[in-house]
């Protein structure tokens, strides 16, 4: 029996175009981030954006998201995100380890998504004295945690929202691609990049091996960033390589064509079984109500995935699952 | 005119094996270090060292380091390291990150080899009473960073010393390969293997890419250690790529024939002006006393490498140094 | 017009037993905790407590607090707590700086008073794997932040629960005596003393000047806790000073009968408008319903408290309370 | 027989002014530095300074010092300072742990007093790369851990190279009294006043209890200094009792008339020996070459104080150190 893999597009294979990339690294180069591919990564993301960034790459988005909260917070401020934010509740406490003790301050709001009403309810009863710890830096995830887009309208309000506060702004986008896809607008508009400090750009999850961008809009914060980045042992020695995955996956928009590619298989899943959706699915995670026999039904033809809770299950789909595993999954959905 | 990098041996190329094992990682598997490959390295590294041990991939040997030195060192206990450490010269003070302020304790010693002698001179004075940081931590480097290499007795003396001051132990091999190329003994000898906590095996200047072995021999500290690895986002997320680097160099040896190839080339450029060595070479490294205009000369010959001091250079050597770039070099310094 | 205090009970005068003792300190000792009164203080406490333990003078609360999380917490661990409780609310991240970013995870229950049905529905979501934060230490409060009191039975039954779940207990005792007087037992059966690690013991509210006690009934965590002591700048050099207020505080359950005048001035409060109270008053806080324009009336005639919401004040009695005053503060409220 | 004890300044009672002001506290005012007192502190200070400067008060000199050092240093900066200096060697970590590890870089010089050739050797080799930790701020000590003061050119021309240098200053004075007395200048010339950025201005060892004042020269820092102050624990709840120290030590410039009288008995003992003399005596400490059998007779005699190394003793003065006492050492001493 096939086993068709939903668990998670970490286990998806790297870009055939990366790989060739990676190669052509082999050539000697400068150690560390001296090397001319790296260099390039500051020009080649501030073209993409249209605004001027300092790019520092990092071998997990766990690395990336920590050190630009490290780089706005101080050690006494806060952090406000979504209860489900990857930040809290998937990073083994990183936020709280690179930013030395900042306190994350949990919002609601529907599909992992915050809203001005909801970060108010939050902060707004925080008096301003030295006992309360005061929030400075508002961490939003693009697509969420539950697999959830916002709009370009809904981020400008947050960020408006976050200037007035004066909060700063940091964004995940371990599925940044995906959201780009979802809205089919410019990554800079999926940014809402005029309104943020810094972005995590995932790469891993859609076709990379083991590099991530993390981009400064304030590009101010590039120079500690750089000696916090060496401090966390993220700065790798042949960074050639890691320089190399990034540039390939930007040549000729792969990063979104591959974005494209997981939304579709998708929701090929979801359309299967559109009652069982616990969530619209904007991007390439699907939650579907499933119970244990039906998951166990499941696994019995070779699907495999995770749980999601006592009565539901998550499917993700990468750049690369087939439209036949994707169909395949379909039809044991429709026939259960 | 053909440039001849003698920079650092992170410029060097991946090994051909280690290329073919990462594509064979492609195949897909669980996330994070749930694959099959990492799960097997335990096994691996416990049977080439003849003792059990714990084994986590971090992205450098800085993260390497730094994490062991905080599985064995509470934040309010000291490091004791030579002057030249890397841990302490060279890691944008990443053990003090890590270990949330451990202080480092600086030892001399000729080679930046410590003795008993060198660290009792350290130690010794510093009352046992809360004032004074408590030294906790011993950290030693195999091959040093000027180079040189321990002997096996060396190593088992400082390991007994460390023990009987209630000192624990932490290996740091960035080079460790060349180090047993030089001994000629076992990895396990030339590791002192049953008198140190922690290793950090390094496989990156050695043919890898961005793969280092962090060996625990105190397994008792595997799981606080996979706590301290995932909260410094080290926990890299298509894991398996990271382990595939690491059994491909372990296997036929290809670790050991490449450090073997690293020190021979060395030592072509060392015993062309062995009258200009600022110590001996054991290992992949060559100090050279050179004046401003010999180093000139050099470079004008298209050979590339670091100053050391006003007076001298630096010239590492890599597994894949050809003997032609050697030759070329050693003729070269023969000449001036 | 005569200003009659109920802001705080931080506000109360230091009492003349403690003064007496302090001004003996005079003679010289010798310097930090070498002094002979404070080295009395293990041996005094536990004979109160009638369990050994080491103690650890400290300046305020907030580090009686951290330092006692910090010995029981790793940086990758967490601490629960309740929405409400000093550690999480008013200490300005002081949990988080002494135990290097440990994370706060954050329980509810009537009248700040955690359950263990409240306490499981936080933890046991929590995935025991790497990218979760796991939880830890239980910090209780006695008596809570909102005025309640824990019955023996309900400590023992949380300590009993934690137990079982592999939680380590610190009891945070800011107002400890007052829960005592009301409960009317020993001050070991309102610890449930055989159940915790650690006790903040506070002294401050109740009359005296700037010594609280941390009591480590974990002995074994003395060594670190004194290391982190002083790291902290909390070691203060004429500890004699320090040490002779607790002593004081123990002459003739001092503390006791000062927490019992502080309880029955607040009940005097609490009595005279019991259709206003927020919740039932144990210790020595009475939170009442209170409009805007009933507020400004109270303090048109000279009473000072904090506003506790919009519509609601808090007003805290303390040892030295005069009869006169609770008695016109209750008269003030009858009247409104 | 009598103690005559010349163990530590710390040893010393609390000054009769000192405890006028302290029992006057006792008048009921705000929590927390919201008391008058407090709030007086930063007028009392820079009046005194002649510059502008904000107040916090501390419970101890490590405190106060670990706190200036963590608002002028990043985690991933350095703290350059004598091998000798109190920060290094007598904090027990606390600059580390304030500024979560910032590296302390060591400096020499005669009488622990570095200068700016001694400095320059330290961070003129410093690469300014991230592999590097790079030099941020520069600790002095007025006087300094061997008694010896800088004079106000000495201070001078090392604030401007600081300065030059791109350095904030920070100055222990944990004895700053007892260097004006020596210099017999303005307290604004012994602090190099306009050169450095915080003053820890100590009043413990000197007649004080409990409080040393922090000044911030810089008053930008003052907000994240309250911050880390309250985070720290040192943000006591009776503050006034801590301002009042401060205000009473200020009043008819007691300070420096306990400050005086203390190096007057100090020179009384170093008179009778001088040839025993390890360095001069600026202030209130005396190193002399005492063998082990002299000192044991010295012991024999009543005389408490603690051994410097092997073959020498220190003896420390105090404000109130009696003639009668000074007399009787410098006596012995003569009769060895």
């Amino acid at each position: 029996m096939t086993t068709r893999l939903f668990v998670s597009d970490n286990s998806a294979a790297v870009h055939p175009h990366v790989w060739e990339a990676m190669r052509a690294a082999d050539a000697p180069d400068m150690p560390y981030d001296g090397d001319a591919l790296s260099q390039g990564l500051d020009a080649r993301f501030s073209a993409l954006f249209g605004r001027e960034c300092a790019v520092v790459w990092a071998g997990t988005g766990t690395a990336a998201n920590a050190l630009a909260l490290a780089c706005l917070t101080p050690p006494f401020g806060g952090i406000v995100c979504h209860y489900d934010a990857h930040v809290e509740a998937d990073e083994g406490g990183a936020p709280e380890f690179f930013t030395h003790g900042a306190k994350l301050m949990l919002a609601q709001g529907e599909g992992a998504k915050v809203t001005p009403e909801t970060i108010a309810a939050v902060i707004d009863p925080i008096r301003n004295d030295v006992h309360r710890v005061q929030p400075v830096t508002l961490a939003l995830t693009q697509a969420t945690e539950q697999g959830r887009v916002y709009t370009p309208d809904e981020l400008a309000a947050l960020t408006a929202f976050a200037r007035e506060r004066g909060l700063r702004v940091h964004l995940d986008g371990a599925r940044f691609a995906n959201a780009v896809a979802h809205l089919g607008c410019s990554a800079a508009e999926a940014a809402a990049v005029q309104g943020i400090d810094s972005l995590s750009f995932g790469f891993i999850k859609n076709g990379g091996m083991g590099a991530e961008a993390l981009l400064l809009f304030d590009t101010a914060l590039a120079d500690q960033c750089r000696r916090r980045h060496k401090r966390a042992g993220q700065l790798q020695s042949k960074g050639r390589y890691m320089a190399a995955q990034l540039h390939a996956m930007l040549d000729d928009d792969i990063w979104l064509e591959n974005g494209r590619a997981a939304n579709r298989a998708a929701r090929i899943v979801a359309e299967a079984a559109p009652e069982r959706l616990l969530d619209q699915v904007d991007a390439n995670e699907v939650f579907m109500r499933l119970s244990s026999d039906e998951r166990e039904a499941l696994r019995a033809q070779g699907f495999a995935f995770y749980d999601w809770s006592d009565t539901s299950a998550r499917f993700v789909t990468a750049w690369n699952t087939s439209a036949e595993d994707a169909g395949a999954l379909a039809s044991a959905l429709s026939a259960l």
